[in-house]
């Protein structure tokens, strides 16, 4: 019998996060207050964030301990396992070996409680009664509804409205762990009612979600904001991932060549990759690629700027590569990578050239998708199937180079309540969809320049 | 922090599954051929069977070698965990330890893939090309599929056609393991025709998609039908979940006092306990309570008799605890518990006073489900609900009697697919139905007598 998942027992859970920022050759520029333009400093954030978290945000430590509450919850679904990929190995007839370490293993089937845990956490420290977020298709605000519950705190999320209606079972699993859903625009929020008074039928949008999220906690004393990619903290909380993985090749004596994942804020690439970009910053050769999607080609095809981290210009500058913040993505399935920029983290990595970027087609990344659920018998998510995608691709790159190179990707999340992509898919409903660099054009000139 | 999960590596996945029938005080009595009401030999089911699984299905031998094959593919999520459920005994503030194996982690979400695979295996040694089943809401059925991908052989589900057009997911599930899924009444077979003709807004019924599966497997020589419960040998596969609950149960020196499983046809229960059984068989003290639901109470309410295994009437008589062949169920959520009678293994258990049986209402199954779902995060399938109810009753009697007990439940899959039911609950749709003692009587009636 082949050994096929490497797994850790609950006391080899990671009991430090790591802090690429000790090591980065240069870091991000720092946040810019909207209005001055200045740096941001911890008070301007204190409104909608617990000082914890601001501290985690600014922090150069290089390790930063987990607390023991959310090492208790983490070990309902960590160590996540580490798979060896036999059976897709075999299909592809490729001499590289494919591992992928499995985050849909969680109780929200992705790698967003990472971070929600210790979100929900740190804010039930604070005092904080109550959470106020958005989601777009749900798979934040469920990760947020689970944590909140856990942690005995009020949960209230704000849902873009033509997800709310097409897609009810994230809804429904966000209301089975305790939260309350709103329809984005609501009428709960000043914003919401503002854009439901222009347009009673408005559908709703990430931008308009996340400005009645914000404005909810910025209202409510007991209450503040939680983000589920972007910001620094976030990125700091996944790195649990790739610090399992590393124990885990450490096990099977091997050391990946190239690492792989899926990228729309950043958070689940930068939470496998970094703590083996520590061993290249230090010298090590090793290749990180960030995969997103042709229909919202941030890295590789934005510009490297200042812009705001939301659609309505509601958050401070961050320094990204960006398509513009009222850039609007195509409806594609992966709609977790449909956000118009990267995090700062990821994106000053990429820009030092400690990563490399690919952008891919949708049918290519549904094509592999199917070839994996049928080989490794995983269903993915559909923004998860990116790095897969990418995978493939560098195996079958092996295969013509003959060169037995050692592939890890992030098998960030399933795909149980994505199979109507499926079913678009193999019904022929899906097409590719390249973003026209005019149109990139138009949106990056728009932006103020610094 | 607490141990949550006791884990075993990839080499610790049972080499054997356990045959109940080398231990057991009394045996079944015999199939009887529907026709001559004489025991069926092997060559009546050879039409429909391979030949290795008709010799499980009468083997006496406690050990049975489980395929090299078999165990390369268990092992992309076997051995699952066995969980310590530290959230929900602290809720309940008992001073009961409740453990959970959870089969969620296969890849189609539950444990039928422990014996879909091997069936799959032994029908492509036997040279067998197409699998022919039927599924209800499809859960099965998206086991089948998995399993016949992954070895290569074609697969037709006959979906009962009210399932097929209100549950999509899991019929996506199926088609993106490659399955032909046909909505059944289906213009495919005979059967399927006639029932059309008659009536062609026929929504259809399990005993109807049974027998369009078993027609089409009788009628195509490289075709063989498979099914999911209630034989013999499918509950031989699932003891693999028994036997590595056993090694983790060593890992923490403990053994339970109570083991519970939901039950339907009983093939998840028989899983979890029949290895643990043979110790009680040999002295052991424990309890083994199937749970299942007050709507369709087969152990509870029904009588040890001969009967059909479908509604139809296709199959042999079985020896089992039944509410009559054309006893038919209200719509429950928990549709996997909707089956008229049980296994022959557990009802003959039953009948000897070496396993309990308890109905419970469905309110009070789905008020145990969200407790769940919100104290240990995962959020269970209906049908697995009703063992999670009962673990929480014996729980409380634990508090109530100051004892502390060792109960362990088998969390035989989750909901993902299912959260339409907690929307309902959630939204007071939901009722309590318990299935009429005349009606089940007039059910009983209509039975042949032996």
């Amino acid at each position: 019998m082949k050994e096929t998942k490497i797994i850790l027992s609950d006391k080899e859970i990671p009991k430090k996060w790591y802090n690429i920022m000790a090591d980065m050759p240069n870091l991000p520029k720092p946040p810019l207050h909207p209005g001055t333009k200045e740096p941001i400093g911890p008070n301007d954030l204190s409104a909608i964030f617990p000082m914890a978290l601001i501290e985690q945000e600014v922090s150069q430590e290089r390790w930063i301990d987990i607390p023991e509450e959310v090492l208790d919850i983490y070990s309902l679904w960590r160590p996540s396992p580490l798979f060896r990929a036999h059976r897709l190995e075999k299909a592809l007839n490729t001499p590289a070996k494919i591992y992928y370490k499995y985050e849909g293993v969680s109780p929200a089937g992705s790698h967003k409680p990472n971070t929600s845990i210790p979100q929900a956490y740190y804010n039930k420290q604070a005092g904080i009664k109550r959470i106020a977020t958005e989601t777009g298709a749900g798979q934040w605000g469920s990760s947020m509804a689970l944590a909140g519950n856990l942690f005995g705190m009020e949960v209230t999320v704000y849902m873009v409205k033509v997800s709310y209606g097409q897609k009810p079972y994230r809804r429904i699993a966000m209301e089975t762990w305790g939260a309350t859903v709103h329809a984005s625009p609501s009428a709960v929020t000043q914003s919401g009612k503002k854009a439901l008074e222009a347009d009673p039928d408005n559908p709703g949008s990430l931008g308009l979600a996340i400005s009645e999220a914000v404005e909810d906690a910025a209202t409510h004393s007991d209450t503040n904001y939680a983000l589920g990619s972007v910001l620094n903290h976030v990125l700091l909380h996944q790195t649990v991932i790739g610090l399992e993985a590393q124990k885990q090749f450490e096990l099977v004596n091997d050391y990946p060549d190239i690492i792989i994942g899926c990228c729309g804020g950043g958070s689940n690439l930068a939470g496998i990759s970094f703590p083996f970009l520590r061993d290249k910053i230090h010298g090590r050769d090793l290749r990180v690629i960030a995969v997103e999607p042709a229909s919202c080609p941030t890295l590789t095809k934005g510009e490297f700027r200042y812009d705001y981290g939301d659609v309505a210009g509601l958050t401070p500058f961050l320094m990204m590569y960006t398509l513009g913040h009222d850039f609007i993505p195509p409806g594609i399935h992966a709609g977790g990578l449909r956000y118009h920029a990267d995090a700062p983290l990821v994106c000053q990595l990429y820009h030092d050239g400690l990563m490399e970027a690919k952008a891919c087609h949708q049918m290519g990344v549904f094509e592999a998708a199917l070839l994996f659920a049928r080989t490794e018998a995983i269903i993915p998510a559909p923004e998860t199937a990116h790095a897969i995608k990418g995978a493939i691709d560098e195996a079958l790159l092996c295969k013509e180079e003959g060169k037995e190179k050692t592939i890890l990707f992030n098998l960030s999340g399933h795909g149980y309540l994505d199979l109507q992509a499926y079913a678009d898919y193999m019904d022929g409903k899906l097409s590719d969809y390249e973003y026209p660099d005019e149109k990139i054009k138009e949106a990056l000139s728009k932006l103020p320049v610094f």
